[in-house]
Parts: structure tokens; sequence; C-alpha cells
């Protein structure tokens, strides 16, 4: 008993977009302790689509298939199958009501061929799309052979993998032994730095400690494979805490947690309020302090100053300083951060100015130059000096300058308790 | 002849790494006019990969592998290969020249498992490594079968592939044709519905039109293979400017162009300025805005009004209203709108106002429920509802509402020209 993972795409064929889906669902596989030997990538092409089939079946008794299940004529995957194993598509009434439901609600008209949707070969079981209009299968065409489908939209299959497909696998006995993670986060530190002080760890068989870095933050996943997640947790636990003891500060939350949603849950904590004035990022910061349901307990607003007749008017930056320090500088920074709190009555006010590039930067004030300001509840004022370098772009320094600036709020937050 | 990717590891299998190299790979292919059906991955299994070779011998003529060419007995691609065949290893003194060299050079020694790297089979040539010790191969074991070997470390694999594989596949003749491709994008249809509108044009053969959808937005991508960029824009062009007429309004840009992009272009040719209300995408707007450089010459700022209270005083939003028709409603996007173009003196206005969710919404209000303000240069107001439905999840509305906030703009800078 193995699976294989078959990607149908022309656009993967033509290198157009990367095969994300692949990687996700071999991870899954990896961790509910499926066997899996093969990945197979094919056009939206009904004979060669065929000719995969004839060879995995062959090789591998869980077929999983993604792409190929949308509207257009060239949405071929379901069709080929039913071909390939000589059963007639049925129109099911379910999925047209479905359809029809959720166009009806986002008030666009049903186009003749989202019917086409509604085909599935006889005998296969839905596999409900809760997110898109493209719904996959789960068919048995011959005893030992499972043939699950998935839209290619990432964010689609995704969500029908977690809610459907893993609860029917486990049904069939697969799971029972499977691998648990923990993904520990950090700011403020690099990888090498952060991988020099744990280092012994690395040589831990369980758990396993793993490192990874993404754009301003470190990761650890610290993995186990047990029957249950206790006894996983069991395992992780006490490395998962000497590691928070280790990284300090540095460590900011586990797994889901964003430097965003602990921010808010300090602010929470405490019951204290924020605003933002903004001017590189754009909005950016108050976009991600905004991307946590419930923010609005604690973030009130902010300004967007991109122009500086907007510092001066809206925030009391003085023109002055603006003509004397620039508006990339710490006088600045300091002046839109109290300007921002005392407007909006907040008891923090944060803000950001700097040099986003590509254009704009000088010898004094290089692309990347940026000052973050920190108003605090008791009128304190100060402002931190960054500089990003031009080498991670444009949108590389508004998210270091925003995740940052989130990041020295944490840090006070957490020193005042 | 066409070309079969195959990729050996089992990190892949494992969902340890992205699979880059066949991306990076199959648009190569594409560049240089090779045909490409499939794409298989295989873990390091001397028995499966010989199964793979077998399949893919039968369907492609050029076999082009990466990965499983290190020093580890874990790396089997090469003895895979010559053992298929049934071709003799033969240790080539290049390559063991090759590899103290650059030992000699980092002053490191060289373990005994190196020299398995000096292995390839009888006949053929070594594909050199410049920037690592593994190299690869190029063979034709039997008439009308080419062998192709690559590192699985991408940029190894990338300078290997233009340095050494590009010239050797012009050589064969190959890269005298290749595809060119543009893609046109449209907001406010759906994949469907476009679909209908230009499905003739999908039975074309030169270009080919092929369709895909992303949030909030449809692409047709219009295709030539030619053998030179002049020959394919003759093919293209014709088709695409079709395209863009069925379309209309709907059709926004091409390749490159985002919705911000396409609206900066549009204000500054106008020499017009524009600012933004946001509430419950919280600075999305003014971020999209601000990811085009030079914004700051169209873009102003913006009140990112959160809370009621910083509508009310930084927006003059009538509080009376607020109560009666809610914070989510026409007339308070209309204030908002109206509110900010005064207050930060710019031609245009843009304000957003809804239910992001998860929590927050009612019957009459449900999650989704999104209202857009728009003050244009004449004063004039005017809001528009939009109902994206709970099923993008909060960040999918919000990246909606400041989408189709940026698309609404720039229909009405279009009509007014």
């Amino acid at each position: 008993m193995s699976a294989e993972i078959i990607c149908v795409g022309t656009e993967l064929l033509l290198g157009e977009i990367l095969n994300s889906n692949a990687q996700f669902l071999a991870e899954e596989l990896a961790q509910l302790g499926i066997p899996h030997y093969y990945q197979t990538t094919v056009g939206d092409n009904p004979q060669r689509i065929h000719q995969v089939i004839a060879t995995a079946i062959q090789r591998s008794s869980i077929l999983i298939f993604t792409g190929g299940l949308g509207p257009t004529p060239d949405d071929l995957t379901t069709e080929a199958i039913a071909d390939f194993f000589e059963t007639p598509l049925i129109e099911r009434p379910e999925i047209i009501a479905d359809i029809t439901e959720k166009f009806t609600r986002i008030n666009r008209p049903i186009a003749e061929n989202n019917y086409k949707q509604a085909l599935l070969p006889q005998g296969a079981d839905i596999l409900a799309n809760p997110t898109g209009t493209a719904p996959g299968l789960i068919w048995q065409p011959r005893p030992g052979i499972t043939l699950l489908t998935f839209p290619g939209v990432p964010s689609e299959m995704k969500r029908m993998w977690k809610d459907i497909a893993v609860p029917y696998l486990k049904s069939q006995g697969w799971g029972k032994e499977r691998i648990y993670s923990q993904v520990l986060r950090f700011r403020g530190i690099g990888e090498s730095s952060l991988a020099e002080k744990v280092a012994p760890l690395f040589e831990l068989k369980n758990p396993t400690v793993a490192p990874y870095a993404a754009l301003g933050e470190v990761r650890l996943r610290v993995s186990s494979k047990a029957t249950s997640e206790a006894e996983a947790l069991a395992a992780i636990e006490p490395v998962a805490t000497q590691i928070r003891e280790i990284a300090g500060l540095d460590y900011f939350g586990q797994d889901e947690e964003t430097i965003a949603s602990v921010v808010g849950k300090l602010l929470l904590e405490k019951g204290q309020t924020v605003s933002v004035a903004e001017s590189c990022t754009g909005g950016g910061l108050g976009a991600m302090f905004t991307e946590i349901p419930g923010s609005s307990y604690y973030f009130y607003g902010g300004i967007i100053a991109y122009h500086n007749q907007v510092k001066i008017k809206l925030l009391g930056v003085n023109p002055e300083d603006i003509a004397t320090f620039g508006a990339v500088s710490p006088e600045v920074a300091e002046q839109m951060a109290l300007g921002v709190k005392q407007s909006l009555q907040t008891d923090w006010g944060l803000s950001i100015t700097g040099i986003a590039g590509p254009e704009g930067g000088t010898e004094s004030k290089p692309v990347g130059l940026v000052y973050l300001g920190i108003a605090d509840p008791q009128e304190n004022v100060e402002s931190l000096k960054f500089q990003f370098g031009d080498t991670r772009g444009r949108s590389g320094i508004r998210y270091l300058s925003a995740s940052n600036a989130l990041d020295q709020l944490r840090r006070r937050l957490l020193k005042a308790i």
C-alpha cells in the first residue's frame, strides 16, 4: 500500500508555477505514515493522463490528483479518469445545488461550463470543496485502488485535504503513528547564531530539532514520531522549554502564532491600545495588526503619512525639523509616534519612516534605512534605527520595517510585565 | 522528440524541500522549444529509479535527471543509470584531478567517498560542475535516447544547465524556435464567463490561448512558438487585441502589471492624487498603493479608521449616521471617502468599510459585506456594495476589498479620459 501524487496542469510543464502542492501533500503523507515513492506531473491531455494512470496503478494503491477540475475545456482530469476506468460520468444534483448557492451568494451569473464540474464518475463519492466551486472525488474504481482528486488552487486543495481527506484516510487505518511537530519562532537573532546556541540539540533522535530561516525570523522544528499527541508532547516539551530558555526574548511564539498575534495577545492582557503612523510602509503595519481577528479591541487605527504635508498637518510634525533633519530621521519618527498616539488617544504610538527604494537613497541615507518611533503610555518617546540594506528589495524592506515595529512593541510589553 | 524531467531524492518525497528545480528546467525547456510532457519524482532507490527510466524511455527521448550525484551512500543516480543500461562505470582521471584541485583550494581533506563522483558510465561525456564537486553526464546509451544528469543543489544545477547543457542542446538543433507568451489580466469577470466570451479562441493553434484564475482576477496566456520575438508578436498581438476588445474595461493589464501599477500609471498621466480611508482593510489599500515605486507622486496617505471614534474625529463621519446605519453602511463609506479627500486635499478619496470576519457578521450584514466609497475630483461621492461571502476567509475578504477599490478607481479614471 503506497500513495502516488499526480499533478495535472500544462502550466506546471511550462514552468509557470511552482509545484507547492506536491510538497504539501508529500509532507502530509509523511505525517500520516503513508508510504509514497513516486510523484508525476502531466499536462492537460487525456491520452497522457491515461498513460500516467496506467503506470501508477501498477505500483501505487492510492492515487492523489491535483489540478484540472475547473470549468474550462482544458480541465480534463475527471473526464480522463472516468474514461480510463470506462465508467460513465453522472451529473450530481448536490454539486449543482452547491454551485448555484455559491454563485447566488456572490451575485454572479453561473456560466454554462460551470455545470461540467457537477459530473463525477458513477460510484465515486464527492470530495466537497468548501471554498471553491470545483469539488473532487474519492473513488475505488477497482479493488485495492483508491483515487482522490483535488483542484490545483493550493488554498482549496489544502482545506479539502485537511477537512475531508485526512479523516477519510484515518478511517482507513492510516495515521496511527505519525509525526508531531512544534515550530518555535524567533526574531532578532540570525539562523547561524541561534544554531550555535542550541547546537547539541541537533544531535537528538527523539525529538529531532531542525532549523529553518524565513525573512526576518528563524524557526526551529521540534518533531517526534508517536502514536498519540500526548506521547509526542512528552518528548517535545522538555526540549522546547530548554530552547525557549536559551533564546530568551528572541523567542516570540510557536506554530501558527505570528508577531502580530503575539503582540495583540499582550495588548489584550494589559488592556492597552495602539495606533500607527506610517510613511514608507504605507499602511502595511496597520494591515499586519488587523490581520488578527478581534484586533479592534486594541488597534484603534492610524495615519498613513506618505506625503510630508500629511505628517505636518495630521501628526503635528514640525516642518522645520523635516527641513533640517529630513523626513527619514529620528526626530521625525519620534514626532510621528507621539502625534498619532495623541491624536488617536491610545496608550502606544508606533511610527515608521524610511527609504524603501529602489530610488531615493543617498550616501548618508541609503535605501533600507528605516527609523521606528515608539511612544509609550507614560508619554516617553524613543526612536530606533534599522539598516536593512537594499538586497531584500522594496517589499522586503517594508515587511521588515513593519514586523520589527511589532517586535519592538512586543519586547517593551514583555519587559513592562 | 520530447524531454522528461526526473527528480531523484527522498527529501522530495518527504516534502522537506520544494521542487524548484523542476520549475526552472520546465521553463528553460519551454524557452528552448523542447516539448516536455512528463515530470517524475522518485526516491534514492535503485529499483524504483530503474522503473522510472523504463517508463520514461518509452515516451521521451531526452531524460533530464536532477539529484543523487553526491558522495554519500544514498546518492545513487549514476549507478542506477549505468546498471539499467548494463554499462560499466569507469573512473575518470579528469574528475579526480578536478575534485583534488577543489579540495586543495579550500584546504580540506578529500574523503574516500568523494572518489565515487569520478565514476561515470563507459561512453558518457562529463557534464562539468564549475561550482561543486559532483559532475553530471551527457550520454546516449541507445540511439534516440539522451540522458543529462545534474546535482540537486539548485545553484550548481542552474550554472551547469546554462553554461553547458543549453549550448549542447542548441548544437543538437534545439532553441531555434521557442515559446513567447503574453499574459492578459482581467478583473470583475469570472473565469467561466470570460472563457465563454472568448471560447472560439481556445481552438487556435498559433497563438494558443489558455485561461488561469487567481484570487480576484482571471488571466489568459497567449503563446506562440516562433524563431524570433517579432515573429511571435505578429501572431500574438492580433489575438491579444481581439481579447482586449471583447473584455472591455474588465481587461486591466498584462504580464508584470498589477492593479496598483495600472492605477498609478493612470493617476500620473492625469496628474491626479488620491488618499484612502480604511476600516476593515486596516491599511492594506495604502500598502497596495505604496508597493509601487514612485507612488509618492500620486498617493498622499490616508486614515486608518478602525475604531469608530477615528472615523468621527479624523474623517468627520456623523456619529448619528453610525448609530442609525452602522459603521458598515453606504452612508459611512461615502462620508469616509469625502472626509479623507478633504482632509488630505487630494483629487480622489477612496474608502473601505466592511465585515472581514470571522466574527461580527449578522443576518442583515454578513461576513464579507463591504462598502467602497469613492469621492471624485468634482466632489461627487458614491458607494458600491460588495458581498464577498465568507469562504475566502478574513485575508481573502481584505485582499478583495482593497484590490476592488483599486479596480473601481481604475474604471473611473479610464471612463473620464
